[in-house]
C-alpha cells in the first residue's frame, strides 16, 4: 500500500495506506468456493465484502472478544463506507489470508483496513477499508466508551484468541 | 454528492463527486428481498453491489447494447475499484432506485458512479463508484476502441432501451 | 412436472408434483445477475433459492398482502424444506419467470410449489417447493388463524397487486 | 435421519435416509457470518447449498483429490437435484460441521448428503442431499469412468488430506 496513486486518479488519505496502523494485523485464511466464482471465472467483488467481514470477527477474538458480544453489550457497528482495489486474481479453490487491522478511530467511529492475500500467487491482490459507526439501540450513534477503547486497544499477545 | 467530505476524513477527487457525469443517468428501479437483510434488520452492504451491478446492465441496455454483447466483441469490464457510503438505511421490501452514470474515461478504463435512492424514505442513501478495465482475452487491458467509445457517449434519447 | 420419476430415483409425493393446486399461480419476472453466474457460466444453484423467495413475496402482493405484513401481524414462515430440480440451463442476463403457487396447507403449515421458465429457452428448466412452519414471537409453531387462512385463500382476481 | 417421515409428507427413497452409505463420512467445520444471516436472526436458508458445495470440496480433497482437478480431467458435476430440511436454528457466529458421503452413485451421476451439525447446540440442525450429473465439454452426461470411479471410491484413511 506504498503506491500513492493507483491507475485510476489521485488516493484520498485513507486510500494512500499512511494511516499508521492502530493495532497489529490478525489474518484469516480462507478458501474460495465455486459460488465465489462468477462466468469470468474470478471471485465476484461483491464477496471480498464477506471475507473482510469475516476478518473483523477473527480480529475480534485475537483480543479476547467477539463482535457478537460487543451487540450483547449494545453496540451496533454498520458499515457506513467501504472501498477496494482489486490489483490481482482470486479464483475456485485459492487459498487466501485476509490481513486485517485497526487503521483509525475517531469519536463514534473506527476504521479497518484489509489487504488480501493469494497464497496461490503470494502477492497481494485486494486492500481495502470499511468505516464503521458505533451506534446504540435506536441505531444512533453514540460515543465509543473506555470499556470498549480499552478492547479496541489491546494487543493479540496479551489475550488468547478465541475459538 | 455535493458535501465535500464525509465524517469520515478527507476524501479523493471520485469522492468529492466533482466529476463531471459523461453520460445522462439511467436508472434502475429493484426491490429488497429478505435474503439480502441481516439480523441488523438492514440491507447486508455487499449487496449493494449486486444492485450496482444490475444498474450497469440497465445503463447498457438504455444505448441500446448489452453487457453481454460487449464480451461478446471480445471485451471484459472487470471491476478494479469500488467505492461506497452509507448515508441511510435500506430495509426488507424496500424499493429502491439505484441511478447510474459514466462518471470518467480513460484509455482503457471507466468509471461509473451511483445513487442509490430508497423511495420509501425518498432520500439517497447510499452513493458509491466503481472503476472498470477494458481488458481482452487473455485479461490484459487494452484501450477502448473507436467502436465502443461510440457506444458508452451514446444518448439514451437516440435509442430504444433493450427489454 | 408430469413426468413420475426423474432419472434420479423415485420421487416423494411432493416431488410427484400431483398436489392439488390450492392458489392462482403467481408468476414474477427477474433478469439474471453476473454475481449470480459461476465460474460453469450458470446461474449458481444456491441463487434460485433467493429468486423463490421473490417469488412468494409477489405471491403475496397478488392478494393484496405482503409477508413484512404477515410478520407484522407477530407470525414468520421460516422455511423447514426445500426441494428443487435443475433441468435446464439458466445464464448471465436471461429473463426468467418464477411461478409460483400454494399447494398444500397444514394447521400449521403451508407449502409452495415453483416452476421457473428460463424464456430466452421458452421452457421449465427447474421446478422446486418449499415448506415454511407458522411460528410465534418465540419462534414456536403456531395454528393458523382463520384471519390468515382467509388471506391465503384469496383470488388475486378479487384483489389489486400490490406495487 | 433415521425419522421415517417429516411432519410434511411421506419421503422418497432418498429422502428416508436409507441408502446405505457408500463412503467414508468426511467433515468440514465453518463459522456462520453476519452476512449470512437474514433479519429473522437465522441463517439465511440459501446459504446452506454454499456450504454443502464447500463441504463436498473437502470430501474430495480427504481422498487426495480436488474438484478442480476433476474439471482439469474434463468433467464438471453440476447440482440437478437438492434438498434440505432445517430442523434446528443457526445463528451469527455458530461454528457448524457439515458431514458429507457420497450416497449413490449411478452410470453418470452421484448423490451426495448432508448432515449440518451445530456444535453450539451440539445436534443436527440440517439434512439434505444434492445430486450431481458428470457431464463432459459441451454440457453433455458423461459415463463415469473407471478412473474416477475409483477416485470415488477412495478412503479417506488411505490417502492424506489435501491442504
Amino acid at each position: 500500500m506504498s503506491d500513492r496513486k493507483t491507475r485510476f486518479g489521485r488516493l484520498s488519505r485513507h486510500e494512500l495506506g499512511i494511516t499508521v496502523a492502530m493495532s497489529t494485523m490478525t489474518e484469516e485464511r480462507l478458501r474460495v468456493r465455486y459460488g465465489d466464482t462468477d462466468m469470468m471465472g474470478h471471485a465476484y467483488y461483491a464477496n471480498y465484502l464477506y471475507w473482510f467481514e469475516q476478518a473483523r470477527g477473527a480480529w475480534c477474538r485475537d483480543r479476547g472478544f467477539t463482535y457478537k458480544g460487543l451487540e450483547e453489550m449494545g453496540y451496533k457497528l454498520p458499515v457506513v463506507e467501504v472501498w477496494a482495489r482489486y490489483k490481482g486474481e482470486v479464483k475456485y479453490d485459492d487459498w487466501i489470508v485476509v490481513r486485517v487491522w485497526l487503521a483509525e478511530r475517531k469519536r463514534a467511529a473506527i476504521q479497518f483496513r484489509y489487504e488480501v492475500v493469494n497464497e496461490s500467487l503470494g502477492k497481494v491482490v485486494t486492500e481495502g477499508y470499511t468505516w464503521h459507526v458505533f451506534v446504540g439501540e435506536e441505531m444512533k450513534p453514540v460515543t465509543i466508551s473506555d470499556a470498549v477503547k480499552s478492547m479496541l486497544d489491546r494487543e493479540p499477545s496479551d489475550w488468547e484468541r478465541l475459538p
